[in-house]
């Protein structure tokens, strides 16, 4: 397996004193980072407790990794970063002719979850949620940062309250698309392609997106 | 392997000499039934050969339990059998006025996953699945027989090739609906009540049971 260098041009020599080099500080910090994500959970985790644990100054984690998401999703070995790609998939330019928020939605995280990177991943962070109710609490808070941002910016025209309602609902559709199949592979969502499951499902996620959602 | 056919006391006191009466067939029967389910899966275990294991004659099986699906409800200790409940909750008799069958069958889903009986089962049948290739397939089979049957009543009007994919794409927003209010925990959607859900998410049962879905 490859990596992207470890070193990046910008990250002259900082370092701890106890390590050697970028490579000693990263991991520092990602382990760190795992432990207080571990006992502290997405939210209570803070930048600068992960660098006090790695020993290493705040500046130096937002250097590395840029915002906590980034830091989690590089913990947690995600080889995405979920808002990133999900304000990808919603942001208009992006989309194909006559194609909706929706679909184009669906087939962007199929094209990301069948990325051979990522989909052992996603499937192992399903099984710890239910497996641990802190795995669950943690992947919740961190889905709910990740998805909560992106779907905001769509649904500005609408009545912003109803938010978090409509990414919960988007994210019960997303996260049991994947169950269904990649795990119970129910046919035939289990074979279809991503066009198919995009025409199919997309409506359900414009709906939920900008359809009359009243919020409880 | 055949034992010594066992019948039951009510048809005139068989004994094995080792359990008494019906209570301890009906066991030899579920223990025999879920090494059946464990070992062939639930398509390929048969009441035969559940009937060969336990040392008892299939009409006996049948007299007990009726039908397949209901003997591994049972045997998994699940407390309804799902066709039985989606077929309810699909029946036009049954729904109030004016609500949709995909409100309706949202709501009796949330009513029956919030029982005190099924709430730890359904969570601990999907963990499972998500640990085990072989509880998955089990899971697989079961739920697309439980579910292919009541929805192919409500599709019969349209094209009957569509309904697999109908009720895969049901079965993904339903599972992913039990993932994320209960495993998850994802806000709002875990607070909601019943009702809410049902108007929110009914209507994508809703044209997944009978809108433009363009089969695979």
């Amino acid at each position: 397996m490859t990596r992207p260098s470890r070193r990046p041009a910008a990250a002259g020599g900082a370092r701890t004193g106890r390590r050697a080099g970028d490579s000693g500080t990263r991991e520092a910090i990602l382990a760190a980072g795992r432990a207080q994500f571990a006992e502290h959970g997405y939210d209570g985790a803070t930048i600068r407790a992960i660098a006090a644990a790695a020993g290493v100054d705040p500046a130096l984690v937002h250097h590395f990794y840029g915002t906590k998401e980034r830091l989690f999703a590089a913990a947690m070995q995600l080889p995405v970063v979920p808002s990133e790609v999900i304000t990808a998939a919603l942001a208009e330019g992006g989309r194909g002719p006559g194609e909706s928020a929706g679909e184009h939605l669906v087939r962007s995280a199929l094209t990301v979850w069948e990325s051979d990177l990522v989909r052992g991943a996603f499937v192992a962070l399903l099984r710890s949620a239910l497996t641990s109710d802190r795995a669950a609490a943690m992947l919740r808070e961190f889905l709910t940062e990740a998805i909560l941002g992106p779907v905001a910016n769509l649904v500005d025209g609408g009545d912003p309250a109803t938010t978090p309602f409509r990414a919960s609902l988007i994210a019960s559709q997303m996260v049991g698309l994947a169950l269904t199949r990649y795990v119970l592979r129910f046919e035939p969502v289990a074979a279809a392609s991503a066009d198919e499951l995009a025409a199919a499902i997309g409506p359900a996620i414009d709906r939920y997106l900008a359809g009359d959602i009243k919020n409880p």
